[in-house]
């Protein structure tokens, strides 16, 4: 479930397994609505790469969930290139129908991001 | 509950209503011991200002919840003022013992943080 969202380069995977009111938050804190990646990533972003580090942290309640995971990503903005080795996504889901579906995505920046930094820590 | 996280300058409150494994995930994507925010505040970091100024959403479970928040804070590092005058920070919530407590938090940066970004997103 959440390996396919850390690969999903176009959004599509994203806006089929979203519910409709969910937010993602990008490094800024500025919110954007999931379901739109797809046109955003077929925009002015196109990712090249995106890769699963490791979930970090999983916790699944009776109808809600949260991870944390440590993800990479390449991507080429207007055509300049962009390499992130490595930043923190947090996600929540809720049951609906039987599905886990995403309902919430926190994501960090990659500046200042070090993976060392979970040592101790999970 | 969430009003008295967003006003906690001293770490004090997030020690006492926090999971003893509730990570902070900082803007950088480096994780955070919340019961140890205590230490942090006390040492190069003291918060002079910090307040909520809108829980932007909130959604409760059956054992946990997310909320998502829009922040401002002023202090001081190693005597140096800051002012991040908006940021969002997302938490989860878990219901122990018949009292919710802070389960995990993800904060965003201030830099690019814009108010109106919330417009048509909730």
């Amino acid at each position: 479930m959440i390996k396919s969202m850390a690969e999903d380069k176009t959004g599509e995977w994203i806006a089929a397994n979203c519910l409709p009111d969910c937010l993602f938050i990008r490094p800024s804190g500025n919110p954007f609505k999931a379901a739109e990646f797809v046109t955003f990533f077929g925009g002015d972003v196109e990712i090249t790469e995106k890769n699963l580090i490791k979930i970090q942290k999983l916790d699944v309640g009776a109808d809600m969930a949260y991870a944390t995971a440590s993800e990479s990503a390449k991507f080429t903005y207007k055509g300049t290139p962009n390499d992130d080795p490595s930043f923190t996504v947090s996600t929540v889901w809720k049951k609906v129908g039987g599905a886990w579906k995403l309902a919430h995505g926190h994501r960090s920046t990659a500046t200042g991001n070090d993976m060392s930094s979970w040592d101790g820590c999970v």
